[in-house]
């Protein structure tokens, strides 16, 4: 966590909800296939653990950026998808793309 | 550390270089100031333990994204500054800004 200081910068802001690499996977994915179950994010992001997921889930969702879908109420199964804040992480989303794609070793 | 499966992705290349709040906050500021001694970067990330601060200087140094310049040899001083590739990523902190700037909270 980002002490209060460094929240008035608005990188700072940003680095704060979504500086984390299991965090950028999810948005990556949300973004490739609109929505996703917690199982299919589970298999994509290869090596993370089941109560990481959730929590970066968790965070996610608090912060405003995917929302949860109940496409089943008994028992209750969701999908995740982006909100309006979260799909203007895009231009973020294809600048790691870019840059990883030129530079990423 | 993401699996050898998702570094086939070059959005998980770049998180996996980058994808941390601290080092993201360490290229803001060499983007703002150019040049950056480990005090002043120690200064301005309110809150970062010095350890942390040296080993992810030297995390984006062995990925070559930042280089040291010594200024002073007796004792050895050090400014650091990005390299090529490291100004290459200033699209993806330009964004951080803009959505941190409108959105962040």
């Amino acid at each position: 966590m980002v002490s209060q200081k460094n929240l008035y910068c608005p990188v700072a802001r940003s680095a704060n909800v979504i500086g984390d690499r299991w965090t950028l996977l999810i948005l990556r994915d949300l973004f490739q296939n609109g929505r996703c179950r917690f199982q299919s994010l589970l298999e994509s992001l290869d090596g993370i653990a089941p109560n990481t997921l959730s929590a970066r889930l968790k965070s996610l969702e608090a912060n405003g950026i995917i929302e949860r879908d109940f496409y089943e109420m008994h028992p209750p199964r969701a999908e995740y998808l982006l909100t309006e804040k979260g799909r203007a992480l895009g231009p973020i989303i294809r600048a790691l793309y870019k840059w990883g794609d030129q530079y990423g070793t």
